[in-house]
């Protein structure tokens, strides 16, 4: 795995605002943020992709996530936001560190722009792809 | 909290096609994908947001979500993706259950719209924000 700025910010070598600290996760403030408050949330194992990353620093994520969404809401004054974690360069995955967003929407017009191309699934395409599914997961 | 289409998919009052399912984590397909194989990841527990759900419920579903992804990218033949958890009408959330959607990204023009109007942190900001996420930390 390649270093990156995460990786460099977890060992000391570039400095970060930091939020929040434990054994498994570092969160800090994004330095361009999408909305006042945007915040990332790291695991301190080394993983470019969320699929790569191991299930307890996941897990150690999933945990915190509740309690750090509460502080941004409750620093921003902000009711509403979205959780992004991207994977891949298509998908606007910049730092191949994985990391999760937590971005205040403010407004209609700031903060994430999410856009929504839905579809509708056959029940032919759900039946080939549960049992795609169900066999990927063993 | 108001009654909604997953807390009835939970009570098998409505049907699902079920992906994976353990005491905490039901993950079923969403019948308006916005890229095939489009999953949501939901938590047993009732909860309309993210910051509102148990310590332990976000650990559940962050334990599962690379297994998951992983299914999903495989039974996709896809590589890039992206997760999503949306909290209020207006950061796109309409079912207000806690939801994660996995979403692939096959192209550049498929997938999620991914909107970005990233600024700058000044280092004013970063203090005063600092200081309010850490007392709201405690």
């Amino acid at each position: 795995m390649a270093d990156t700025i995460f990786a460099k910010i977890l060992r000391g070598e570039l400095p970060c605002h930091r939020v929040y600290e434990d054994a498994w996760v570092l969160a800090f403030l994004d330095i361009n943020p999408v909305a006042f408050g945007h915040t990332l949330v790291i695991p301190k194992e080394p993983a470019a992709t969320l699929d790569r990353l191991s299930e307890e620093a996941s897990a150690a994520i999933g945990r915190v996530l509740p309690r750090l969404c509460r502080a941004v809401m409750q620093a921003t004054g902000t009711q509403e936001y979205n959780v992004l974690q991207n994977n891949g360069p298509l998908a606007h995955q910049a730092v191949f560190h994985v990391h999760f967003h937590i971005i205040p929407k403010p407004d209609a017009t700031s903060g994430l722009g999410v856009g929504w191309p839905a579809g509708v699934l056959t029940s032919e395409e759900a039946t080939e792809l549960l049992s795609k599914l169900h066999a990927a997961l063993g």
